[in-house]
């Protein structure tokens, strides 16, 4: 019997394999492909066509080595488009697949979908990173009617090539411009800015803030390597804004925030007269309720911020606003993944209280 | 000038490369280990001192194959213990290093260590996996007071061995009777529940409420496999408690649910005639507000669960309490990584909810 069966039950599993295969395949090719380029970028300047960079070579060039590195990622860049299609697919290309253990790999690599649902942009759902080449499919059984969307890019590496695919009968567009977003914010500091523990590309608190205030925010943040340098005041000045937010605290030595924050602001005041600056401190770095050498440490950096705020404003300049530690990130002490990088949990906080005070300057 | 100075350099750079890794090993040897099964075990049932494992091997006999291999993990699984050591470090084995694109592998393969700050539970730092064997230390210049800490082992996989270090001088022992949850919270569901997207391995819903309610919870949750089949209802029950949670709608078809769900419970009841049973709707899928097929599945699956609810309760059934979806995570459709798994974000939501019934009945 089982001499009998057995050939029959191994020409069905391989025919149901290949049928489904084959519907893969059908399905994968089924999708009309864009490239993101030709669509609405959002979160970079200069804006170009040609990569996907938060900083220029141009720009990069007197910067310090590992800030150059980190520019190439694209924490913060996203695709602002539009369509009537019911599934949204997509295929990336990273020049390289990075990984570390406190970041799941969408964050690092993978893209994240946002749709606006006639009050807000709401999530959609992510593309999943699985080496340096990705194909995936982000959204299916949709309505298909005309709606905006915005596909955030990796916050820890470089995408090379984005292609945004729809079904074959369905349109897609740049955004309108009454989505694009008119004021600009530029936010410089610390891995903690560039987003790296959020869980996906969308939640860094940049990227929220982003969406809540409906103004562009410029991403750079400098996994440990947001040191207030003089150079990155030329950097950041570089960029037009509305408001230029620095929570650049966590990674200079308590020494450096006393030595540069104060030249920093100077210069940054003297390229751009008129434009707010947001001085923020530390978020609470959780460990250090328990280690008491990064207690001292972390407290000395706040307090060597707020004596560079208190010369500023004994200087007389204007248009400068300063929060302090124990606003930022909740008191239950939950808003980590290990003890410094905030997650979803600490970002919505964070934005919420630096939202509030962006409302009452924008 | 050049060449007099370079191997000055090189001798320069060795010497300190040399001295800094001899400190290195001095401060790893430096620790004293103590196996944690020697200490006090919380989130386990039955406890023994042969296995971190959350069904142990009589009791996965009779369960579904892909229930006994995610029985192995550990998920909720946490050690209690107290020390007035300085420094605590961790070593531990894992059966396979496993992570996935949308889980950090500190979630997955990682160690997560809270300690009690006199009120409560406060988290205090992780212990980072790199592969199978790792060793790392999670906290350095504390106060050195006898202090109780819980260490919560991952979610996404199956320690092996689990050892606490702390400085030679210090003292490690098993919690006071004092610390040890009396109360017990038995909560079977899918891989939301077991944890999937929690940053660390304290961050699940179960482990938040079991901080939050001073109680064990036991984390019966299931990676793609909670499905409602009766011998769970068994093995369910096996497990004294104070509450049983059934946070079981995610996985199974709508047409599984109509079947299953009013046996199960009966049996459940049965077994157990007077403890307390929540039954907990899905969460809000986030990618149902876009996948009007998704959409279709979860409401169905919602309704299934509800009438039997209802049914139960019409015969005459007590103790049954009900919580339904748009309580559960919020209405921001930021909660979760893939528009299916809850983060950080998530959890704190759900366990706020889920917290608020449980202390009406507990």
């Amino acid at each position: 019997m089982k001499i009998q069966i057995y050939p029959i039950l191994v020409l069905f599993s391989l025919a149901a394999v290949s049928s489904v295969s084959a519907q893969k395949k059908a399905a994968k090719a089924a999708y009309i492909y864009t490239d993101a380029q030709t669509l609405t970028k959002n979160g970079q300047w200069p804006l170009n066509t040609s990569d996907y960079q938060r900083v220029d070579s141009t720009g990069r060039v007197p910067l310090p080595a590992t800030v150059q590195a980190l520019a190439h990622w694209s924490s913060g860049i996203n695709i602002m488009f539009q369509t009537d299609s019911k599934s949204i697919a997509v295929k990336w290309k990273i020049a390289k697949y990075r990984t570390i253990p406190t970041m799941t790999a969408v964050s690092s690599c993978g893209l994240d979908l946002y749709g606006w649902n006639g009050t807000y942009w709401q999530h959609v759902g992510i593309g999943i990173p699985r080496s340096e080449v990705n194909t995936d499919v982000i959204v299916k059984a949709m309505a298909g009617k005309m709606t905006h969307y915005r596909l955030y890019l990796p916050i820890g590496s470089e995408p090379t090539q984005v292609e945004i695919g729809i079904d074959p009968l369905a349109t897609i567009k740049p955004a309108d411009a009454r989505f694009v977003p008119k004021k600009r914010v530029v936010i410089y500091g610390s891995s903690i800015t560039q987003g790296t523990a959020a869980s996906r590309p969308g939640m860094t608190y940049t990227s929220i803030l982003s969406r809540r205030l409906g103004v562009e925010t410029i991403n750079l943040g400098f996994n440990g390597s947001g040191k207030i340098e003089i150079e990155l005041a030329e950097a950041v000045a570089r960029i037009p804004a509305d408001v230029y937010v620095l929570d650049c605290v966590p990674n200079p030595s308590p020494q450096e925030i006393k030595e540069r924050t104060y030249p920093f602001v100077k210069k940054l005041r003297t390229l751009r007269p008129n434009t707010p600056i947001v001085m923020i401190e530390s978020i609470t770095r959780e460990r250090t309720f328990w280690d008491l050498e990064s207690q001292a440490k972390v407290k000395q950096q706040n307090v060597e911020f707020k004596t560079a705020y208190k010369k500023l404003l004994k200087d007389g300049e204007k248009q400068l606003y300063y929060l302090s530690t124990e606003t930022l990130n909740g008191d239950d002490h939950e808003s980590s993944v290990d003890g410094t990088h905030l997650t979803d949990l600490g970002f919505m906080r964070l934005a919420e209280t630096v939202a509030k005070t962006l409302k009452t300057i924008l």
